[in-house]
């Protein structure tokens, strides 16, 4: 539990009223003592503020010039409503860290090391040789594979499997079901079929890296596959061998990257898209969801559609395609007063000669 | 083993011939002592009545007015031949339950509850405070986190993870690999990049839910996100944080639903549909495989494309864009005759002038 | 480790220079001491042969008439330098066999059976009457149901699931979190609700097939879904009941396959493609990724789209609408023509019953 005083401090908000005790988080309309509510524009501050009971509310969030009549519960005031909520989740988000050690049906291998308060669940598995650092949580029967290294504070969730070799950086949290460093697609046509591309390389994942549950990312072929510090893939995505990743890129979910594409810093990528292999997006470009994206997209671009091209182009080919029934009335009435002239001429010419 | 009389009391149907013991189900066209055979339609079904040996078969399935000429195997008179066929299936499904209690490699926390008849599996987890009904399975390698609660029936295949607090009814089955309660996707730009969204909400799942294998259900940033009884989804779904589906809701393989966007009953989505955050999808609206549905559907519609549209509309589109061979002719007629126009325009104004 | 001379043999080509050691594979444009470089093209072998300390690389790989100017090191002569990569990848990959045997937090049902060499991981699970080859890894965490029966040198990554009755040929890699038997996606709509289809099929997978990370096979309903002998299929696929997919097929990541579809030998799909319930893919046709195939594909042909049509026909729909700014200017212009003649003419009979 924490006060309203404290929690201004932890988020850096200013607080304007007493200090209260923090019960949990609220959608706005709703007003239940001890909740904090951060409306997500006037119209739901306003929306709050008249909810029966608010006044009894723990706090509000709001702008630092946004007006409030009095009275009103607390007000914590934040120049960034959004930031404050996630200060706030991250406040009241209990996540307990499970005892340190090793659970007893756990699997750890005779020289692997585990670092101070770092914990592996029931069932779990880490391989030969594999470094965890301080205060790792690796979930219920995740497996790390021999010679993974992870850097302090990194949190697998339960059955995540890391094959051998992998690196990870620090505070990284891997969701449940999640697969670094399978191997890659890649085979060459032989004489009694394909012949596997053995891949020799790993997977390097940078810092504060969040990778969402079940999703895939393949080991490089002689070299590593990447991801930079920062970047949070969600769900079920695909990340294909010797694709580089920047740092700071949100990729959103079923997003699937093929091989050896390079995704520059700051790139956002909607949900459901999919790039060719040997694509590069530029620094900061932004890819709408669903984008099929085969050529290379320019630092700071947004792009969409399937096949992708700028947003501004793909918004007029569907403007353009919106107009193909007028395109098409135009062109069946002209036609048909084509075919109408050309049958009066016949009948002229065949009156002048009948004549 | 059954025999025909209780098959078709099971099923409720009528059965029309003697009482024989059922091995199996087949195809039609085959005919294998011992069998029941479903045909899908009447040509089917005189196909099965062709095969050499059909009058060994147990029995057939056919509508109550098929006029089926003698001698042929028992019929069993159904007037939905493919509710028949479900429930056939069902009855003939062996599902062992597996022996009741927990696994000697299951861990079970301690204030954890295990209903009557229920099963943890080999390596299973049941984490604190977690309360399991009766007759509920929990697959090999299965994580009940902590909190959570499974109504009565309710079966959990291997390695299916759920997060802390989820609740499930009864009856519901859960596919292998299958991730329910995992963060959502939220984040907010801060000063040293994006801040997480900590999600303090969870999952709650009705009765008669199916959930296909390796699928995701994220949990809900301050409520829950729901699914509502009778739903079922198919493998490699994914639900975003605080979505609401409703009851009797069939979706397929591969389907994203985007945040906050609201399912309501009886909604079909094919196969790949891809659905934006904060959409609503009315009652018995369906939605074709592969729609990007970035608006809301009003109840009762049927919409697909991407970007979704009535499928009116679509199919109109569709059309048009398969008219733009005739179009493009035209136009390049119609410019080259400008052309030619205006040549002759400007020989016959250069004749006047060199006259 | 292993010598150029050996590597050659070993790979099928012929050694023109000394025998050194291998330590590694390298990208083309690197050179470290002790590597086997493959230069993807002329260029890359070019760029190699010019980077500083070419001269102490182990080997590199050229086709049988590259001409390569002296002094250059060892060369490995291989009229398919992708072929002889992925043998170089190969003989380079340790890959350690897993010590035979049950690890001591494994399950194996006691009439379960292990060949000679086959080895369970930890917290594996092995179900009643499983028969597994000679030669078999299951990996940690891995579950193999009852009554499955797994080829020699099977290998399963951790926690892959086989539900029960799974078939599986001989050298098969099922890479880890991907799902081998759930029950398909099939309902009877009844009078409360949807009804299931129990699926009583299983699943049959031949040799030398690999499966990706997190992918999904569902069981028949009445008889098997069918993988045949040297397919492979890439991370996250979805294949439906009842699908029959022939030998040699190429199947990339994120790619569904409808229930009840035949892929015949040979077919090559493109990441992201979705196909219809109920088609059939002829031998040795190629689907390109993202493409929605919801009609039969003729054997050798190429589709592309979606819905999608002939890589022609797509083709020339993508130029069509390409030509849509210009069909659309053409078309106002001209309305814009004739609303001036009509007014024109308006005008003048308007001054003709003037006059």
């Amino acid at each position: 539990m924490i006060g309203t005083k404290d929690l201004a401090a932890a988020i850096g908000a200013t607080l304007e009223g007493e200090d209260r005790q923090v019960t949990s988080l609220l959608p706005a309309g709703r007003a239940v003592a001890g909740d904090v509510v951060v409306p997500a524009d006037d119209a739901a501050l306003q929306e709050t503020l008249r909810t029966p009971g608010a006044e009894r509310l723990t706090a509000i969030v709001v702008t630092p010039d946004a007006h409030v009549a009095a009275p009103h519960p607390p007000l914590l005031r934040h120049p960034d409503p959004r930031l404050a909520l996630a200060r706030i989740s991250r406040a009241l988000d209990p996540e307990p860290a499970p005892p340190p050690g090793a659970a007893p049906s756990a699997s750890v291998a005779a020289d692997a090391t585990l670092g101070p308060g770092t914990s592996v669940g029931p069932g779990a598995v880490v391989g030969a040789g594999a470094q965890l650092a301080e205060g790792c949580v690796i979930g219920a029967g995740a497996v790390v594979g021999p010679a993974c290294r992870l850097g302090p504070g990194t949190r697998l969730f339960p059955n995540v499997v890391l094959y051998p070799g992998v690196r990870i950086g620090a505070r990284v949290r891997i969701h449940a079901g999640a697969v670094v460093g399978a191997d890659g697609f890649g085979y060459a046509p032989g004489p009694g079929g394909a012949e596997k591309l053995h891949h020799l390389g790993s997977v390097t994942i940078g810092d504060d890296v969040e990778i969402g549950a079940n999703a895939c990312i393949d080991r490089g072929t002689l070299g590593d596959t990447v991801v930079g510090s920062g970047t949070k893939l969600d769900n079920l995505c695909q990340v294909g061998h010797n694709v580089s990743i920047g740092r700071h890129c949100l990729i959103a979910g079923h997003t699937a990257i093929g091989g050896s594409s390079v995704i520059e810093d700051g790139v956002m990528i909607g949900g459901g898209a999919a790039l060719s292999d040997h694509v590069r997006i530029g620094t900061g470009a932004r890819i709408a969801g669903r984008a099929g994206v085969s050529k290379d997209v320019p630092a700071g671009e947004a792009w969409g559609g399937a096949p992708a091209v700028p947003m501004r182009a793909w918004a007029r080919e569907r403007y353009l395609v919106g107009r193909l029934e007028r395109i098409w009335t135009f062109v069946r009435r002209a036609q048909k007063a084509e075919a109408e002239r050309s049958e009066t001429t016949e009948e002229e010419s065949t009156g002048g000669r009948g004549a």
